[in-house]
């Protein structure tokens, strides 16, 4: 036998090794730069005054936690287009992407009436639990969604004072601050669509149902979550048009699967692992990919039962499996499992032919996995 | 009778004179500027989606209206300091600062359940009187308020990236980014101290209510609105330290007397003036200056009046009256008063000293006296 096949493979490990060990101290860097950006923070807090820092407290406390999966992939764009080891300008602009995404979530959680955030109460319920604890007058519920709306305001303000410190690379005129820009207005449009499509109801023209849930999954996470990253990252290491083209061909479809994974764990993932009560998203009446497809290619009894039973609070267990069932039934998660095969694949063989070291390579590959084959 | 005293005076009017016409001509650049740059935005959102748009609207309609007072401030500010007439700088740092008012009130008309903005429904109200027209499904209000966190959200970020578009005068590690920077931040705190003030309740440490109230003022208001717009116009203009230290000496007491005389017509004023119910600052249960000095200051029968009766949204007009005369027996109404005077005699005396030419402080004083005096 010849050795030859055993040395790419001897590199591979290599690669997967150091790419491991690089982004263990990725991480680090970014936790203390957290620590001390929000340290600084504090200190204007309380010149204002002392009571004022329970807002960026709860803001720290949200952001200090999460998977970190859009500064890693900022930081593999940094990397794969040349930027230094643990670069300043790549930890600076994860945190500026992690409060950003910290920001979504505590407005997310209102808008969306969610009592829990990476196993702590959302920041909402933190503040109206306060309320309660002290005994204090008026509504506590307005109370908490109105100290959460101020929390995720700051938190939006801090992610782009953390952004605009990166400095050169991040300035007004760069590509990078361009992308940047873009994304936060796609994210509040996606929204938008979100939770319009959810008022408008599951009657309003099923046969485009899919086109605006796959517009909507783009826009509110395919690209905020994997795609613009990646290409921030890029852009602040001065990749040129044809690897940050290379980058979205290799992210988008990989966002689009992650989010079509994501729709399809809300409706059938495991309790246990996932951490939510099972069928959350149907009472919550979420309109994802997956039941568009359930409207546009089901019976008429299919489209009757979600019409009918899609976002309403009281479903119990027998309901919320009979929802599943139908949903099964009707082929959308056959489809929807497809479409996600079909990103995947795509994703990953533009990822193999990628003009990026093998290092970088290794890591994305460990994040595109990571992203797609998740069960929680 | 000697001639002296007549040529400063035609000087004067010949400042004032070109004063007006010259802040006539930002106003229309400042309109102009808004209209191109959300033209640009527009086309965003219609990349997303068509149906994205009217979060931009909500956006557009609001931001079109207002004294443009923090524009203003901030032009001055940057003329006063030799930046050059109608200087594209000023022009984007104004539009940055009207667009941050906008969704500043987008965020504070939610929280304090306002349903009126700028003569036209506030932004939660128009989301929720969509929704009520087009007989949408669910929640009609929660839509409205999730639909204005979202827009307030957009409008935040939009405010930056114009700031940010300034280009090297507004770059990271300038003075004015780290003026607007402070801005942003003391707001959300001083806010958040705001809604704390109200849900703490009026029995709680009632001798130190006028510090917590002169504090949340400062932060909340006039910082904010008076003092942080000019120094930013300032900065941008490269005023050296001397300058901005006097800007502050003159507009931080303007901004105090202007938030105290808000707090006085919102109890006091004219309804047929104001455009707001008599009374509504005390069925919100507005925590202002005004209110501290009259729990502090006031008998044993008024603080318990104050206690049991502010808050109250079903006051009737005999109780707000009563409230009124309350407040007035109190002597409080007599010290809000005195501390707007003594304020405003502060700002004009610095303002009189300030090293800025003759049209500038023409300017200026016309604003202060357009803050202090006004009666709606």
């Amino acid at each position: 036998m010849s050795q030859a096949p055993a040395a790419p493979d001897a590199n591979k490990d290599d690669s997967q090794a150091s790419a491991t060990a690089e982004q263990a101290a990725y991480r680090s860097a970014l936790s203390a730069d957290l620590e001390q950006f929000l340290g600084a923070q504090r200190e204007v807090l309380e010149e204002v005054s002392a009571e004022s820092v329970p807002l960026l407290g709860a803001v720290h406390s949200l952001a200090k936690g999460g998977k970190r999966l859009r500064a890693l992939l900022n930081y593999w764009g940094w990397r794969g287009a040349g930027g230094e080891v643990l670069g300043e300008p790549a930890v600076r602009s994860g945190l500026a992407l992690e409060l950003f995404q910290s920001a979504a979530l505590i407005h997310d959680d209102i808008i969306d009436r969610s009592d829990t955030r990476r196993g702590a109460p959302s920041v909402h319920r933190h503040f109206s639990n306060r309320h309660a604890e002290a005994e204090w007058f008026l509504d506590g519920s307005h109370f908490g969604s109105s100290a959460a709306i101020l929390a995720g305001d700051l938190c939006l303000a801090l992610s782009e004072e953390a952004f605009t410190s990166v400095g050169e690379r991040a300035a007004y005129n760069t590509r990078a601050r361009a992308v940047f820009n873009r994304m936060r207005t796609e994210v509040m449009a996606g929204q938008y669509l979100d939770i319009l499509e959810e008022v408008v109801g599951p009657g309003h023209e099923p046969e485009r149902a899919v086109v605006r849930a796959r517009n909507i999954l783009r826009f509110k996470s395919a690209k905020y979550s994997i795609e613009h990253p990646l290409a921030i990252g890029g852009a602040l290491a001065g990749a040129d048009e044809e690897l940050l083209a290379g980058y979205s061909a290799f992210s988008l479809p990989l966002g689009e699967a992650f989010q079509l994974r994501d729709d399809v764990l809300g409706v059938f993932g495991d309790p246990e692992i996932t951490g939510k009560p099972a069928g959350d998203d149907l009472r919550e009446g979420k309109r994802t990919v997956l039941i568009a497809y359930a409207l546009s290619s089901g019976s008429a009894a299919v489209r009757k039962q979600i019409t009918e039973q899609l976002g309403r609070p009281d479903l119990d267990e027998d309901e919320v499996a009979s929802l599943r069932s139908a949903i099964e039934e009707s082929g959308a998660l056959a489809t929807t499992e497809a479409l996600i095969a079909e990103h995947t694949e795509q994703a990953f063989s533009t990822l193999a032919a990628l003009a990026v070291d093998e290092q970088t390579r290794s890591a994305l590959e460990f994040l595109a996995h990571a992203a797609v084959t998740r069960t929680a």
